[in-house]
């Protein structure tokens, strides 16, 4: 398809979805966030062989938010190997409800990297591995979408940090079973920055071309990944990256993502391009009911899904 | 690639594999499996444009088990369509212990087609839609793979009968919700024969075909499923297909597929191929050791999986 | 306490719980027990030394169901002793949400006598024992009583009969643990039977004297249970006899007893008296919401409990 | 029965008891209990009709850990009354394994205030009420069994603080309900310390002789609880006292008591006596084996108990 062709998908799907508006719910569960205005919708695409779409709010900044753990799981996975599924599995979690019986049940063990707790581990072994963590990481995101001015929004931070309970919890908790090695309050403090970077999905789109590019990242040709880990941590998103909504992710949509409860989504299609999406309000799963819609309209219209 | 490639490659794998006979245990849950001569292996491969390969014990037949489930539910979706998911879900189910959890915390609707609980409720659909049930299956299947000589394994009917309390305490359970509308002695007399067809290899990888060919069946050129019931099944294969091992076998093999305990796993990459591996010896989650480990062997040396 | 001032404490607080009515709800989870009319209350109290009272509706009959739980129980541990307790367990079993999950995690051994897993396990052995069950269980509970006029109501077993699809699931679930040994259908007939028998107030204070008088009964001076046996019935009572309101009760009212969702309650004070209360209107435990409210202002009248 | 009896039993029972030596394991999850002695047991009784029994090591002070719950609850009902009831059941908790999910199911609500969570707010509502709560615990203890040499064994209490992790977990759980009010560190090191009190079987028994008073302090004749909330609070310690083993408890001694993974257990009999155990060897519960053993030989012999 050509850069003309994706424009015109683009625009017709933007135009359909943008009614939209008003279905979803604006997360609330920390302030810094729910202030955030809920008519926002963006969308930007850039494909292996040079098409790029941006469309909307495209260029607005957010909070990327759960996303963050695609990236610090590439850091870890880098380092560690295949020896980072000692301390965290790979399979579905299931029922939300149940993340706490399934770490008491097998022993301070996260279900997989993307959801809290074990996002939890993985910021903690990078903690091991990085003396400066939290430089360490905008330094690899900056380098994956080569621009120098992805930053900490110290205001989400900070909010994130006072509404930090519930991970505090599961801190702990893991770490009764020695399954985290550092200080709880440090964790807490770099895992609420890493959440609290801002990025737009021009940004992000270009973030996961290495992955849709086989653990190589197009724009300086560096490899990030090699192509087994790119293909493995495709399908870790493929089956874990949407919480309880994976299968339904799956279903509709047919790719490898990562969505954030900012409203951002970005997914990827091996060998063939990336695209991000942002909307604020958030279907009862917690993902971008805009992004989501967007993305299952995209699969389809394109006829390319990995399915 | 051509066929002497496929040739190729299946030859290697089998002679790397072979050594494994042992590591594995044979399914011993009813008597009628647990007789099973654990020392076969067989591979059969079937390419949409035409080529072949049959190695080892690929023309033995064996019982498909829950293989099955994916034909009653092409069959049931073709008639019910997007209705089916008022009944099942289509997330993965997490952590084997709660399936009765999850069934009772969702009011008696399964997590997902491919559990035993979501297969008895599509097997119930089944009765509903069909007036001769048992005969109505057989055909389906006879017509995907084009042999008339698929039958029941009396035998192994019989002995899951005498071996069904679990299963009949799933469909009581959900029976009490509303969510199965027939005689549960009738059901469970479907499932069990459902459950024991007797196919090979080469009988397995032809009747995947259909969705490796976005829903049409190549031999006949009929339409199956829609292509976007295709794609949507392969979806919740490959998210939901190997129980509580199905983020595993993403990230291990990275295709849509499914297992049974009689130890036969068929796969197939969209657009492409189909394949299917036998061998009966079980790995601590109930799917064939060879034949994921022959799968896995198979998309890395071919460099190719969804992901 | 002479029987005057019994008399006079009863009939205040019947004046005072009477316009309790319209409060709770009758049970309707079958038919034949949601068409009693709910206006309805009776109190029934018998002393080891000879005094009666009987208040309200105390000779009208209705349906005993889950109060039957104490009567198989008895008849069971009389037989089997301490052996009983390699089949069912005697803690309270918390959350009702979990009696399944419970019921996986142990193997099939339900938790303890007075859910309705544990009480099918004792039905089942009760069928062990007795070559005609049903008979042997009117027999019992008339001896208790000296009343030959007990009786099971048909239509209630019929109806319950037809609605016990969970408890279907239940059985067939410990089968596949090997916890069940009869045929379940004959289970289940034998488990709704119980649970129909009629009888009123007065009866039923009357057939839990033997609880009270230290497992001997008094009206024939026949040793039904060992001293031991006794207090150790009425413990696992205390802990278990409401359901996930065990606590409550204990909290509330501090006697052994057993409910059912018929609206009756029986209760002891050990030494000293048993007391029934009926009134079908349940609490959102499914306990008798005028019972329990009758049996708490009367151990705090006569300022007698077993704490 | 006279003082010489009581001292009669209580020689048979120790003589009988003392060989089980052996059988149980001492506390180890933190290092200052595993240090103690095995090799040691004692009881104290003391009637309410003025017997005292003292045998064994019934001098020699050791940590009384969750029994120290009963000291806490009883400080804060005294204050906030029936209103205790909105943060905390009064429910057993069935298995242990299901604490946090009942904690996640119920909103931050514990089950019951003996619990570890349940325990945590209580003492989060004592730092409420009380500005300086460590001494306050203190005195209050001090007066119960008339001793100002109860003290705190800061040892335990500093080894406690060092492995807090799963407490910390639970109440920032809590916390992130609404259901803790105080800062985390704060609340973790009160309940360190008065886990860590010191106290012998002597202080023990008379400690609890105002439960079996019924409220009412026999040292000082001074009124701890109401008749009701004292009778309440051996409500919920029969049903809840000894965590998943409150039903065996029950069933074996019933009595109303506490026990700590010190190795204490405290019982009273309504009315008449209160009794303390020591021997630091626990059964796979977590209670003291020569503990529970010993109690339910007494009430065997008395032949008292309140069933």
């Amino acid at each position: 398809m050509t850069q003309e062709t994706y424009h015109k998908v683009i625009d017709r799907i933007y135009r359909e979805v943008l009614p939209y508006h008003g279905r979803g719910k604006v997360a609330d569960y920390i302030p810094a966030l729910s202030e955030v205005d809920p008519r926002q919708y963006g969308i930007a695409l850039e494909t292996l062989d040079g098409a790029t779409v941006a469309k909307g709010d495209a260029s607005t900044c957010f909070s990327i938010q759960s996303i963050s753990k695609v990236f610090t799981f590439a850091m870890v996975v880098r380092h560690l190997g295949e020896k980072i599924w000692e301390s965290v599995g790979r399979e579905p979690s299931g029922n939300p409800f149940n993340s706490l019986v399934q770490l008491e049940h097998e022993k301070g063990i996260p279900r997989n990297p993307f959801i809290n707790a074990g996002a939890l581990v993985i910021t903690d072994r990078l903690i091991d591995i990085y003396p400066r963590p939290k430089e360490a990481i905008l330094d690899f995101v900056r380098e994956l979408c080569g621009n120098n001015d992805i930053y900490y929004d110290r205001r989400v931070a900070v909010s994130e940090r006072e509404h930090a309970d519930r991970n505090m919890a599961l801190a702990y908790f893991m770490k009764s079973f020695g399954n985290i090695h550092n200080d709880v309050d440090t964790l807490i403090d770099v895992y609420c920055h890493q959440c609290s970077i801002a990025m737009n999905c021009i940004d992000l789109a270009r973030s996961f071309k290495f992955l849709a590019h086989r653990g190589v990242n197009p724009i300086d040709g560096k490899r990030i990944l090699t192509e087994s880990q790119a293909k493995r941590l495709g399908a870790v998103m493929a089956t874990c990256g949407f919480y309880d909504e994976s299968g339904d992710f799956a279903f509709r949509v047919g790719l490898p993502g990562k969505s954030g409860v900012g409203g951002g989504i970005v997914a990827y299609l091996p060998g063939k391009l990336s695209i991000a999406v942002w909307s604020p309000e958030l279907d009862s799963h917690g993902n971008s009911l805009m992004g989501i819609e967007t993305l299952e309209r995209f699969t389809t219209d394109i006829s390319s899904s990995i399915f």
